[in-house]
């Protein structure tokens, strides 16, 4: 595509799916607050798509508030990007619809998010079916530039790229634009208690904003070999390093490495090295959380600013869209 | 379902398929016309569904128009009913998308519209596959008491009332009401000038808003048998007594089933006979079509009118599905 706008807008969803585990922070978390620097970003919960899974309605307000919470908590600046409820630019789904119409239903056969879902169990609906034609009509209704992605959700973007041209070509105009993936690198991998990547599912998570006793029973479990306390130890192949690094500065982490090596430095002494570490690290955002946590209203009015923001954008997005599709808008 | 309003809310969706004929009024028009008597009726021109095979938005713009200038010409009162585009009240997508949410995909791929219209050639796209989900927001998000449908689309109303009740199961409420249908019997049945169905597709049909010349050669085009000019003829038979019918008052058509009858009265005399009688019978309505025509505004502002309404209504009934979903909605 042509036309870049000078800042480029930066798009991003974030499924609400309850309490933000370690592995989220440092697996995606982490980029999205820097990412905020390089563009104007637009951030926002996909509790429309959380629908497709999820039929508790108290569950769902609470895992969106809960992750508005975690990322304003974790530094997310609302004044330096736009953050919202999807459900506040109810325009996605009237995109989604139009889309639609547009997509041969051989194409949504193909996707591989539903085969896998369905492959785990999950009931097959229309919503998990077409899935992607709203997440396309989330990032395009934004005119967004670069959409950050993980290598294995590269396919969505291309799927939306598709539609997008589609949308273009059948209508003869630059209507969408067309966003470019920026495939997030060296991500980190985030294990969790038992080895495996840190996931709910396994139930093998440290919560972010886990602390006290709680933080300490889950960081005392975390699976070490059977190293004698006196051994010299390899940190590369070993859980709790792998996470101390994630934390530590380099300077410790060298001396931690150090200590590995030299022998006589137990597994407990690193497991309490990480919980100091970890529990420090997330100290501020702690604070921050247990101040908003008081005060629901401010997180409400936050997401309400952001999603008056996109949804003015989005209008600015769909109005020629309406105008050359022929729908007619009377108000 | 237990509770009803003294007055039922009374739901129908009109296609924006271009300008109407003889087959449309007498199939459905006239009846629609008359049901605004017998409740609250909320008729919409259904835009979002023409997208589905429609990829020409002057044209598209231009049928919504006319099938609303159609309508009003033929005596639709904007104050006695809701008359509105199905794009003015955008909440139809949101509402559609929560339902596909619940609705399985193997129940999609039954639909025998769908069926019906790939089996036509329409390239299948997924507005078409998922057509009935949209068509059943548009029914249940007024809470419709009554829809008004031929025999044909019952399965439609079916699987509409079917996802009602799965969504009051899951969110145990009675979120939505579950309408009924209101077989449509004894509809006139309308040949076109080849004596098949009167349809656009066959390419038989009489313009409602035919005058003059148009309507003079369709009609005396209108296919009869060979029988000579002083035989007696059978008008249960005959094309053009069978049109005769739609516009006659009882005494005059008694006179021509006579003079049918009697023999020595050609079927040119029958063909002049309803030439008159069709110019009659929409010459009030040609009049303020005529009228209307020149001021597109008042169309839409009626338009206006009615989606305001609607949209009123829509979001009464969808606001607590958003609450017992988890929907947040800042504003």
């Amino acid at each position: 595509m042509s036309q870049r706008s000078a800042t480029p807008v930066i798009l991003s969803g974030i499924t609400p799916s309850g309490r933000l585990h370690a592995g989220n922070y440092f697996g995606a978390m982490k980029q999205h607050l820097e990412y905020i620097e390089k563009g104007e970003a637009y951030y926002f919960i996909a509790n429309y798509h959380a629908l497709t899974s999820l039929r508790d309605g108290k569950l769902l307000e609470q895992y969106t508030l809960d992750v508005a919470l975690d990322y304003l908590s974790l530094g997310l600046d609302p004044e330096k990007c736009t953050f919202f409820a999807q459900s506040d630019v109810p325009a996605v789904t009237e995109l989604a619809w139009i889309l639609g119409t547009l997509c041969p239903v051989s194409l949504m056969e193909k996707g591989v998010a539903y085969k896998d879902k369905v492959a785990q169990g999950l009931l097959p609906n229309i919503g998990l079916f077409t899935y992607p034609i709203l997440q396309a009509a989330d990032i395009l209704i934004y005119h967004s530039d670069i959409v950050p992605v993980g290598a294995d959700q590269k396919q969505n973007l291309e799927f939306a790229r598709d539609l997008a041209q589609k949308l273009n070509n059948t209508f003869e105009g630059e209507y969408l634009k067309l966003p470019e993936p920026y495939i997030v690198k060296d991500v980190a991998i985030v294990p969790g208690i038992d080895g495996r990547k840190m996931s709910k599912s396994y139930n093998n998570h440290i919560f972010i904003f886990d602390e006290g006793k709680v933080l300490k029973k889950k960081v005392m479990s975390i699976i070490t070999d059977a190293t004698a306390l006196e051994d010299p130890k390899n940190p590369d192949t070993c859980n709790v390093f792998s996470l101390i690094k994630l934390f530590a500065t380099p300077e410790k982490l060298a001396e931690i490495r150090a200590a590995y090596l030299a022998g006589g430095y137990g597994y407990g002494h690193a497991k309490k090295e990480l919980l100091t570490l970890f529990s420090d690290y997330f100290a501020e955002a702690r604070e921050r959380r247990r101040e908003l946590e008081k005060d629901s209203d401010t997180v409400r009015d936050i997401l309400r600013e952001g999603g008056l923001k996109a949804r003015a954008r989005a209008e600015m997005v769909m109005q020629p869209i309406r105008e050359v599709t022929g729908i007619i808008r009377t108000h």
